[in-house]
């Protein structure tokens, strides 16, 4: 059975919106109470915005991307919506993983430990993201539009490899120094709105 | 007085999304005044998790067989607004039955009366998700697309009665054993994933 | 300058289904350190379930009542903007006096200023959805479908003096007993369920 | 590449009422061990209102603004996405300068480094939104419906300047007087009501 593919985008898009704007709820307002000044506390609390500039990154990044599969998609099936829902779920934890890092990047070990924990929900959403694009060019299934070859389009997935080593490669940064596997985290980010997926259409 | 059904969609979209994403604030991060370590911390939270991903395959499952039902109308009338507001009603609460069973899992009886709330608050998603599907089919108000047949839907229902049954099943299990019941919701979750609504058009 | 409906529906329906979501949030765990039993300790809850209740109830209903004003519309003008953004305003508002009436009910005076504050909230949404209609029904601006007729339409506003007058006395009536003022609120939401907005279109 | 644009229409709508609606979680209720009555303690929660609605008036501005320039636009590319992205980034951070102000506006040069955080928020937002609509109106990218002039588009940018200047101004008041510089955000907010950006199609 296959389902037009507009409502799993409304859905998809509220939870990509919901999840990054969540993430200002992390952004602490100091207590009246503290000792220091406030410019000195804001300052102070500079782990928060780093892990917020470099969250909301990714969750824009992966929106776009996730944009791009789904214009490619006429009609989704139930693996496909099972598979997009494995994907949103992973989106929609990233603001826990977030506050974690934001709390104890500069905490040693639990510095390593949250930054460990950030890198490895970043590798459960790249592999959720590399299942749904296998998902969704399954040839047998018919759900690319018309003249997308889903042959190409497979083969436009060799790029999937990169995310799993490089997000490995933070996860094994995060236990060396906690605030480099972060900066590593912001530079991928960048770099992925560098080289976005190809797809057959534009080739 | 019918309406078109598309707003309708819009504004159920919107709270499944926001539901589904709302579980992730009950996600906490430990005090960093706390005696352990971090990961240490992070393990003792595993009902957080656990009650965090039930829930979040139970919404998103609710969320794909509202779309079906909701890919069947195609016109929508006021007791179907009311019905489905009752529906959202019950999903949108969700969260709090979650975060309460995250709180109390462990905790003896305490934790059989959380999951038994959460057990309620299935049963009673279950009983609006069947009212629903009721009140979509009513062969007068002829809400269906042209070529359904409104009697022939009304007995894909029946297996609506599975549901209730099996949350009144979960509510028992809950004084048993808090901990077996919150699997069990795990494992009628993923019955769902299979087993879903059969609809007259997919005949 | 008029614009086509659609987007500041997409717009108005995010903010409903948020802010009737967020109500969800002020639904508390009770703390584990509480001496009493936890079904007990819920039971001690049962103000913020009652407040949920409706509150989640008058959302449901504006949204209803202001899917029909746009439905009624073919173009919005800059009046209609801003006017609708005050409602908006005014709902996603709806969640603090809620919480205020939660926690307050069964506080003596303060819970009549809390159930006051309540219920100066429901006028202004009477207000504002009031406006929009005046707004909407300007006959020189020509926004509604071909064949509504604006003066007609104007009439069916007469029963918005309902509102502000039942508003009113529910104001009064926090002053005197706050759960007294909840209950009607919670009738006046119901009533509204039956007696729903008359659209020329529909006469 | 070129997309269409409606999809960057639905994730923008959902930021923007996401953002929005989140403010209202920082008007907090008083606790109930206060010792002052609690018309007292609402009273004295003035910054928190005030703070509220200046913020709720600015997002729904930037709202109906950026519905407007999405309207000019045919297609999205790239660029326009990730500018896009920017102005959301600062949208939904508005909640954090909002809570920050109403926190510490009395609280002398507190207040004045809150109210600074604001005014930088807000020029930064400006910044933004004027990138925004120099990336839509690039000649060469052809991105604005048929029989838009892209420079008389850009002619109309000539305010944008205007927004800069004003935002500096209400930065240096920050460090004058915290509520004045709050006032003066209102201000701004309402003359934006009056003054939109005019595009070359309602010429």
């Amino acid at each position: 059975m296959r389902f037009a593919a507009d409502r799993i985008r409304a859905f998809s898009d509220g939870v990509f919106a919901i999840a990054i704007t969540l993430l200002v709820l992390d952004l602490h307002v100091p207590e009246r109470t503290a000792h220091e000044s406030l410019a000195h506390e804001l300052g102070a609390q500079w782990p928060s915005y780093a892990a917020y500039v470099v969250s909301f990154l990714v969750i824009g990044i992966i929106w776009i991307n996730h944009h791009q599969v789904l214009d490619a998609v006429r009609f989704v099936d139930r693996p496909v919506l099972f598979t997009n829902l494995a994907l949103l779920g992973v989106v929609s934890a990233i603001p826990f993983p977030t506050r974690l890092l934001a709390e104890y990047l500069t905490a040693g070990w639990d510095g390593s430990v949250a930054a460990a924990v950030y890198g490895a929900t970043m590798l459960a959403m790249s592999i959720a993201f590399s299942s749904l694009w296998f998902v969704v060019t399954r040839e047998e299934a018919a759900l690319l539009h018309e003249g997308m070859d889903a042959g190409v389009a497979r083969g436009a997935a060799r790029r999937f490899g990169f995310g799993l080593v490089v997000y490995l490669i933070a996860i094994a940064v995060a236990f060396v120094n906690a605030p480099a596997a972060l900066v590593l985290h912001g530079l991928i980010a960048v770099y992925y709105c560098f080289d976005q997926l190809k797809l057959p259409a534009e080739a």
